[in-house]
């Protein structure tokens, strides 16, 4: 990704302006996230105080590029499955109010290289589902339910 | 997938009901398509004369256990892009009026292991969006316009 954040009305810009119009919370539930200019966004959210909280896939998290490390290391909470089935949503959630949702994993190499889509949808009976969903993830993902053996 | 079509009322089942109330057109665009079940699906509405259209990502439609032969063999149209960059869509457009879309791959893989979601919509701004990047890939993954040299 380039790195300021990008102005103009290019796909790109709008899901960032999308994600900065948060005030309270940013629920994001990411298979795959490596792309620094929407980690920058994630993280500048965070210092304002909204409260953003992260799933994502034990597996891709390491990948190199990852955002991940980074932002568990700037304080943010994230939490990861167990198991060797993906973790496959790609989708953020603002203010419990706007879903965003779609194909696009938060990569470099899919915003730059790929036919992707990304939704952005505001009817309430939508982002309820998936804010379920991500209530859902959130809780069987805590640490404190992990199994060692 | 197992292989009789789904009874019940599993996601799955509701996936397949969705596509088998196609009456005129199913319009296809899928990153990975290898699971068996859905693509009987498709067959059994290629042979009731539904129009059945196919875009797919030209790395993955040779993979393992890819359903893209099959459906070719049986004359279903299937347009493949010429890209380094993936065509990452997973969506079905149902008698231009039925848009199915999310995270999920059309693979047993994901449909039996993963974390997905998949939207159906009926709101005519989001189909027509939809169905417009249908007639764009369609067009533009024409054979007739492949460059070789």
């Amino acid at each position: 990704c380039p790195c300021p954040l990008p102005s103009g009305d290019t796909a790109l810009s709008r899901l960032v302006r999308r994600l900065l119009s948060a005030r309270r919370s940013l629920d994001l539930c990411l298979f795959s996230f490596s792309c620094p200019l929407l980690a920058r966004a994630v993280q500048l959210l965070h210092r304002r105080g909204v409260r953003v909280r992260l799933v994502t896939d034990a597996q891709y998290m390491g990948l190199h590029g990852s955002q991940i490390g980074r932002l568990r290391h700037a304080g943010i909470q994230v939490r990861h499955d167990q198991h060797s089935g993906y973790m496959h949503h790609k989708f953020a959630i603002v203010d419990r109010r706007i879903l965003i949702t779609g194909s696009l994993n938060w990569t470099t190499q899919a915003i730059q290289s790929n036919r992707e889509n990304v939704l952005v949808v505001e009817d309430a009976e939508y982002v309820k589902a998936f804010q379920d969903e991500f209530e859902r993830i959130w809780e069987e993902y805590n640490p404190a339910n992990y199994s060692f053996f």
